[in-house]
């Protein structure tokens, strides 16, 4: 009997224990971890963060592609030479929309920050996350005054009000979440420099607003001062590390950072919510991916009365005039669900992701957003012509670039691989091979297209349609291709093992190859 | 010795119980739930289908809304009476938004349930689906096709492929299902009916592809036939439970179904995954917060030259022409956010979503989608016209209607509350008196509105405005009325009890008032 009840405390100690990893690592939906009775007289019932914040990524992913469209609409006229017409007009909105992409990422990533401290939230910290969400909406137009005015200070005003109040309703939340200690991380809440925790926090965020203030003043001084400010803002954590590095090497000063500073301590390899850098990547694909489709909704279906007069009442005569744009539309929405699926992939290996990777991913994530454009302009200009060959060779850049920036995540991840990858696919083993022949696989395609296309220019067209049709195959066939092309290695290079137990053994031979 | 070892056993037993029901119940992001050993020779990993789902729900929830596009560029000139070009121009449009909206939230809830059955995927099941998502995608565009060419039949020809191909995909993916049994829903998976199962999904998943084969024969003969063709393959799914209901008291006939069949019944209480629910309600909220944004990103940036030959320079005089635009955003935003917190805020207390709750969440989330809209249309008639009034009814009515639907989610989650319910929640408490004042709040207000424009027909853009901006503070206050309002009616109804311990008690008076 007395065993019994042991056994049973044991178990119901042990359970309470995997409860609590549970609540913590998972992010689970479970009842404790969604709502719990509110730990403070007077407080309103604490709630799970992970609706609020997969919101919040989802707004901030669709913000972060929004410049994209002024881009995409602007019309450019087949007979000039593509490369003029990029010149003169694209050139200007693509850098307005790779500077927002970056901008609004990087208020993501502060957001992301913020909420791996705060870890639950009430009805106050969600309606404050609402307001913090409409003004960072409201920031790619801000910018976009910024770039199109750029002697009117207003601009910049708007966007340093923009910023500070953002960088106030943050501070406001950090206050109001270390004032209740059950809404902050778990290992704040036993930390013993709680205190240190909360004004190293504030100190980073009020960094934010204190620029910008300046950048206002300083807009109706002298403007060139006040635009270095705001980039001294946006690349300071990024810089920050190195910098501190630097110092370090040069003073011989050490750090007074308690142990295990996880937050806001601006080491690449600070975590980043893996949780959420998928959410926002899924956002940003999504949108993508359904770009050119919101186009052909709204303007590809042809007038009834101008299909009588021109077509005699053809619907399919009138639509095949439509043909190249459903063709982009398939073409961009094919690329962009496969490299979402090697993306998808890739994070099922990673087990966290720290803000290098995070970085890289957001690289990608820019390039993937240009790729609808790229689409597009590949079948807007006549065949054969060097517009068409040099949007496609433009299309293979995009993709290329998409592609390795997705490598390059992977081998960040490799660096550090016993933190950041299960044990399963770690360097060596045939999971590692499948999964680096798929990350290969798009830059490599497109690297021959590219060369191909150089070399016969004439069939261009006809080479960009084949890649397009093979990918997806060869995708499919990947593993068996993989699986062969380690078998014959194998037998190339350990032709005394035997064969029949391959899946067991591939790690050997393919460490021999590759080193 | 042996203690410990005891010990160690039975935590290493407590903890993969635990961990077996972490992985079942709560789809956390754990290494086991990630990635298993695949189990059978030559198949490739599996993996859990979390983020698959959560990107199709994003790809499907940004399609969903698309049709709101025409509708609300179309150009309506302010001479002209509202109600006039409303019924001219926009009626059609709007119908087209709302069934695109329903047909393919009727697309989505097949996916649900499929994936209800197929609860992991491998890279094969992945690819297919982003042919089927692509496929979804496109189902919009075919409809406008059929709606603006109602003569031709290869509008309803279109539609009909598409749904035959996404049809025969859904089906090569449930024998692909079944074939691979550690793909299935652990229910299934240990159901000695696992071949009764696979037929009855199969039977009603290609039942679709059958009907649209018909309606698209049919659309050569007699066109009619084949709109109530694809009429009935789209409301099947919601009538197949009253009819069978009726048929078996008409007839007495029994159904011969295995107990506990939990997918595919199409009964009304049916589970649909919670947590796929709010994540397409999440994308359908976050794309209709930022629709006015992608407006005005585009198009609301004045042109330099512009600006100094009519503003003479004056950037702010320049945007205050835009000034209305903006009022709209703010106002659609801070609407749609607080519209989403309530829906956040019930989800929250709501543990089994059913498919009658699906239903009425697609209803709320249509008359949401139409919100921008409305906003925009508010501002863009001259001030105190008869226009503007009807513009600002239009508002207070489709706010009310995503309101009342939200609160009709809540009533029918009342009836079932022992199995959809929090326990706290529940009937006569505090948090269901604070809950209910939640979702009754905007109902409440645009009615209030509604009736106070047509008694005070000079100030409604007023009332409108100030009803903008209590609101959101109607919010923050909210606990403290509720509170407020509860101690008043204990001290009204029960004087004899204690005060102090109002927080406990509050559940006896209130059931008291109520019933």
């Amino acid at each position: 009997m007395a065993e019994k009840d042991d056994d049973e405390i044991i178990e119901h100690h042990v359970c309470e224990e995997m409860e609590k990893k549970t609540n913590r690592n998972l992010d689970s939906h479970s009842f404790l971890e969604s709502v719990t009775p509110s730990e403070k007289e007077g407080s309103s019932s604490t709630q799970s963060s992970h609706r609020l914040l997969a919101y919040s990524d989802a707004l901030i992913s669709i913000i972060a592609t929004v410049m994209i469209l002024p881009v995409s609409h602007t019309q450019i006229e087949p007979d000039k030479e593509l490369q003029e017409s990029l010149q003169r007009v694209l050139a200007a909105k693509i850098a307005v929309y790779l500077t927002t992409f970056l901008i609004v990422t990087v208020a993501w990533s502060a957001h992301v920050r913020l909420f791996q401290v705060i870890e639950r939230i009430d009805d106050f910290l969600a309606l404050l996350n609402l307001a913090c969400m409409m003004l960072i909406t409201f920031l790619p137009y801000t910018f976009s005054l910024m770039v199109t005015f750029q002697q009117d200070s207003f601009g910049i005003l708007l966007f340093c009000c923009c910023a500070i109040v953002i960088g106030l309703i943050q501070a406001v939340i950090v206050v109001y979440g270390f004032d209740r200690p059950h809404l902050l991380n778990g290992q704040i809440q036993i930390s013993e420099n709680q205190t240190f925790y909360k004004y190293h926090i504030l100190k980073i965020i009020l960094r934010v607003p204190v620029f910008c203030f300046l950048a206002g003043i300083f807009s109706f001084i002298y403007t060139p001062l006040s635009y270095v400010l705001l980039g001294v803002v946006i690349f300071l954590p990024y810089i920050t590390h190195p910098l501190k590095w630097c110092w370090a090497k040069a003073v011989g000063h050490q750090e007074e950072q308690p142990n295990g500073m996880m937050f806001y301590s601006y080491h690449p390899n600070e975590p980043l919510s893996k949780e959420r850098i998928e959410s926002f990547s899924d956002g940003v694909y999504a949108i993508v991916a359904t770009l050119l489709i919101l186009d052909i909704c709204e303007d590809n279906v042809p007038d009834p009365s101008k299909v009588r007069e021109e077509f005699e009442g053809n619907l399919i005569a009138a639509l095949s005039v439509y043909g190249p744009e459903f063709l982009a539309y398939f073409g961009s929405f094919v690329t962009v669900g496969l490299l979402w699926f090697v993306h998808h992939s890739l994070f099922l290996h990673i087990t966290k992701t720290t803000r290098l990777m995070g970085l890289l991913n957001t690289f990608s994530l820019a390039f993937i957003g240009g790729l609808p454009l790229a689409y597009q302009l590949t079948h807007e200009f006549p065949k054969n012509s060097l517009n068409e060959l040099e949007a496609i060779q433009i299309s293979c850049v995009i993709i290329f670039f998409a592609g390795i920036f997705q490598l390059a995540i992977w081998v960040t991840a490799l660096f550090s691989e016993k933190e950041t990858l299960h044990v399963y696919v770690r360097y060596g083993g045939k999971e590692h091979a499948f999964m680096f022949a798929k990350l290969a696989l798009y830059p490599c395609v497109t690297l021959t297209t590219f060369f191909l296309t150089c070399i016969l220019r004439r069939f261009s067209a006809q080479i960009f349609h084949l890649m397009e049709i093979i990918v997806p195959f060869a995708f499919l066939a990947l593993r068996i291709v993989v699986r062969i092309v380690l078998a014959l290695l194998k037998l190339v290079f350990c032709p005394s093992k035997s064969v029949h137990n391959a899946d067991d053994d591939t790690r050997l031979p393919f460490n021999r190859v590759l080193s």
